[in-house]
């Protein structure tokens, strides 16, 4: 019985393995994680709305039933092709197949910016952000000096793709809403939330339409939005953005990082072309030059399908994990098509835009297919009831179910003299604050 | 206006706070974690049945009404009662009033255990318990020698009060039930948990008729019950026990440690006596020794009502809260009487042992009452809807929605060859185990 190897359990591997389910082989599918996370959802744990067990669910949980499936946690080193091997932490494999699945990490464009400004690809990610957006707010409560309360609560976000802008989005609603009555020295409501773009646009890979509702929504909301502006520079008490000819420096001490992404650095064991994305760049069935016995999916390859770029998105990783299974049950070696079932974003409570087949809808309706679409796609009924319940209660109430500050803390400000008279700073509001909904 | 400063959010801090709701002071409340922590559901989430969130909350969020209430994130170094000061990580702060609930933390009775057998007494705790047990049957899985298998699928859990035998009887279940069809190279329902306690019967602090009761239950279960007997060593591979002058060595890769608490070291810096427990010895009125104005409640102090003492659970902590801060309001400085309002724990799936004002009562009646109370008592509308719709689905799908390895891993058994030959070790069965429910 042939023996394939998948390295990787998210969309893409997952997605293979299923498509197995009934072939005549045996499966092992390596992830150096015990669990599938369901990527559109992370920045919602990163900003204190979900849990990291409502989107993400254990892989070996999700493959119970398939009984020619093993699933072993390991963390593969490289992948040697003329061997047919694969080299693990500890350890090594044979395999007749592999699908090489591992997607893509955080690219700092070769600065050292990983330490300062985090990305977002896991839930160890996701828990950090959410770290340091609650510590922010705590550490602007120690201090006393005003304009190092702004820095505090100054928050930059680098890139504006679907990520950056639902970050940004979540960011203002933290102070606005949910933090709005909780402190007494520091008025949370007063947050700035600055999203950095280098193209001209948000959301590039949208409709221009679309990306304009997106500004103008976010533009509503406050949050400050910096198109063709590059961060050249970036510590711990700031960024500079230049700014069409002109640099300025902001004074953050939160900053995230949705801006570039590289593909897993294990494409470069395989030995084959990559772009310079370090994607592989594959062959039109998605097996690399000359070895038809390896696979590479998603996020990992560069994939084209009718003559255009496939998006690095779950669908994309989906559909070619599928192609790749199809093949090695002995389906022909045709060409990866890949099938647009389009994209969309949120906004924020009660925006989103949406593109699919040419429709292009921004607003309270997107937003609803928005929910609609991101609960239909969890991957159990556990998780798609965790996560509606929990929209619908935050949506009444305003609040965040997850606020929890986990982990060692950073240097705090420090606490001088006698902490508060006994009056709020500023007496909290009676209502909370209501954000425009209709744009 | 009196500034009353009250040092940790727990039961006692967090009950106190809220009796000086109408009081004409002003309040600082310090802690070192952002989160009030629901203590006797903390095995829950060591067990993967729970998130972190849906028993912590944000002790902001729960004094967010209280205007005279200001929170701040901060560690407490030391007190300095002569000076009337609190000296913080960085800064200090006055007071005309303290009340210092810092509580408890592990004690392993001057061994150097902890890093080999993690307590349970914060979301960190938990969260690492819940990494072991879970990485246990992955490195089990990855292993293939019977032997070594079978010290990674044996548990031993140190202490059999409530806590212990809550894990005890939860960790069994884990592999009876939740993982039972998960995996392929190992059986999870061979799961082998012991309990030992060095007392001569389990849950001492309850009547011997109920301590019964839960070792029948545990035993039908199939945990390994050892009471009388002592650990008295421990490494990397398992630990010995001494039993009756007898002595064996219990060859497992997981222990954890639910046997001994001592008061936070924040006592040692009042200057008064303490008792071997570390705990502060109390004056009648709950105040210490040549200092009427520093207050000591719940687990942090030695307190003695009507001749007996006051064990060190929550009831503990919130009516001592409650009784330090009537007398910051005003009220004559009276003995300190705590109301026992009952004890109960948990033995796993539908079990239960409960007893209050004189009754004693064991069963399915009896866990039906814990987990009515023990809802009830949770802080918020939405924690209390989280654990109960949990609950509802655990109970009926024999599943744990947190099944999240979250951390750096450890090293992991060597993977050797093939992994498997495509057909399940053990076949799964078709139906979850069922355990037996009424004894």
């Amino acid at each position: 019985m042939k023996h394939v190897v998948i390295i990787g359990g998210g969309f893409g591997g997952l997605a293979a393995a299923r498509a197995l389910r009934k072939a005549n082989v045996r499966i092992t599918l390596l992830d150096r994680r015990n669990h599938h996370v369901f990527q559109p959802l992370l920045y919602q744990v990163a900003t204190a709305a979900l849990n990291p067990a409502d989107i993400a669910y254990p892989i070996r949980g999700a493959l119970r039933k398939q009984s020619n499936v093993r699933v072993l946690l390991a963390d593969v080193r490289t992948i040697e092709p003329d061997n047919h091997k694969i080299i693990l932490d500890d350890g090594e494999l044979e395999y007749d197949f592999v699908i090489v699945a591992t997607g893509a990490t955080h690219s700092y464009f070769g600065k050292p910016w990983e330490p300062l400004a985090p990305g977002l690809k896991s839930v160890e990610d996701a828990l950090e952000i959410r770290r340091r957006v609650l510590v922010a707010y705590e550490a602007a409560e120690r201090e006393s000096d005003p304009a190092l309360q702004k820095e505090w609560l100054t928050f930059v976000v680098v890139g504006a793709g679907p990520t950056g802008v639902e970050l940004a989005g979540a960011l203002r609603e933290i102070g606005v809403q949910t933090l709005a009555h909780d402190f007494r020295g520091i008025d949370p409501t007063s947050v700035r939330v600055i999203l950095v773009e280098g193209k001209d646009r948000l959301l590039p890979t949208f409709a221009p339409k679309l990306s304009e509702a997106a500004r103008k929504t976010l533009t509503k909301r406050k949050v400050d939005v910096r198109i063709s502006a590059m961060v050249t520079d970036m510590d711990e008490r700031g960024v500079t953005v230049s700014l069409g000819g002109a640099t300025e420096r902001i004074a953050a001490r939160t900053v995230l990082w949705a801006a570039g992404v590289q593909a897993s650095p294990l494409a470069r064991s395989l030995g084959v072309p990559l772009d310079r994305a370090g994607r592989v760049i594959v062959e039109p069935d998605l097996s690399i030059p000359g070895h038809p016995d390896v696979f590479v999916i998603g996020d990992l390859a560069k994939m084209i399908s009718d003559g255009t770029e496939v998006p690095g998105m779950a669908q994309g990783a989906i559909q070619s994990g599928r192609h790749a299974a199809a093949i090695i049950k002995g389906a022909a070696r045709a060409p990866f098509r890949y099938r647009d079932k389009g994209s969309m974003a949120a906004i924020g409570r009660s925006q989103a835009v949406v593109q699919i087949k040419g429709v292009e809808r921004a607003g309270f309706f997107a937003w609803l297919m928005w929910w609609v679409v991101h609960i239909a796609l969890l991957i159990s009924f556990r998780n798609r009831f965790a996560v509606m319940w929990q929209w619908i209660w935050s949506y009444a109430t305003f609040q965040r179910g997850s606020r929890l500050i986990t982990g060692p803390l950073p240097q705090l400000p420090k606490v001088t003299g006698i902490a508060h008279d006994g009056a709020p700073a500023l007496p909290p509001p009676a209502e909370p604050v209501v954000l425009p909904q209709n744009d």
